[in-house]
């Protein structure tokens, strides 16, 4: 029972934590075969919080959570303060594995991506 | 003459910089067909602004400039601080076309790169 978290900044703009709440609603069809339950979180500034997707995927039956950090960059909030809060929550429900992924800008995919999009312009 | 701005928020930590003049030199390989000149320039916070950016393609001769904004979400730097100093630079260099493209979470293949890296966990 496999859970993806898509943990992204949170904005003071509802239309930022919009686009990554409907974000992850794409990808929960999209991963359908994976995971049984795909959710966006958010660091600070929006709600649901980290902590609490967690906990919420744990009451669901998660015994596997997996969180994709939707960040660009390597700055604090990846290396830092995401962890620290994922960590917490490791302690806190010690038999469900709980793994992070690399932050998106990091994927090699990413270069395809904007020269896909710049080549188009 | 086509050049591409690639253009982030830039952060106190010179390593998040880092990676994003190296995606700007990885694009400037990929995007040789179509762009003379490739680089990375920051809303704030780092070097080397938007505009100093914009003045130094304007200078080595470009005659367009496509400015592509590293951001995940539609937030307050897309929607007002890029728009508003990229129409300052327009006014500066009227003889040249820039164009801004839409943020990168906007692209319809970020579904994809996140789908891609969730299944394979």
């Amino acid at each position: 029972m496999k859970a993806l978290l898509l943990v992204a900044h949170g904005s003071r703009r509802a239309q930022s934590n919009q686009e990554v709440s409907e974000l992850a609603k794409a990808l929960a069809n999209s991963c359908r075969d994976n995971y049984f339950l795909v959710r966006a979180a958010f660091l600070e500034l929006a709600e649901p919080s980290i902590t609490d997707s967690i906990n919420s995927c744990c009451e669901q039956g998660a015994t596997e959570i997996v969180i994709l950090p939707y960040f660009l960059n390597r700055g604090r909030h990846v290396s830092d303060d995401v962890p620290a809060i994922v960590n917490k929550a490791k302690s806190l429900h010690p038999s469900v594995t709980i793994t992070t992924l690399s932050h998106i800008g990091a994927s090699e995919a990413m270069l395809g991506l904007l020269s896909e999009t710049a080549n188009k312009a």
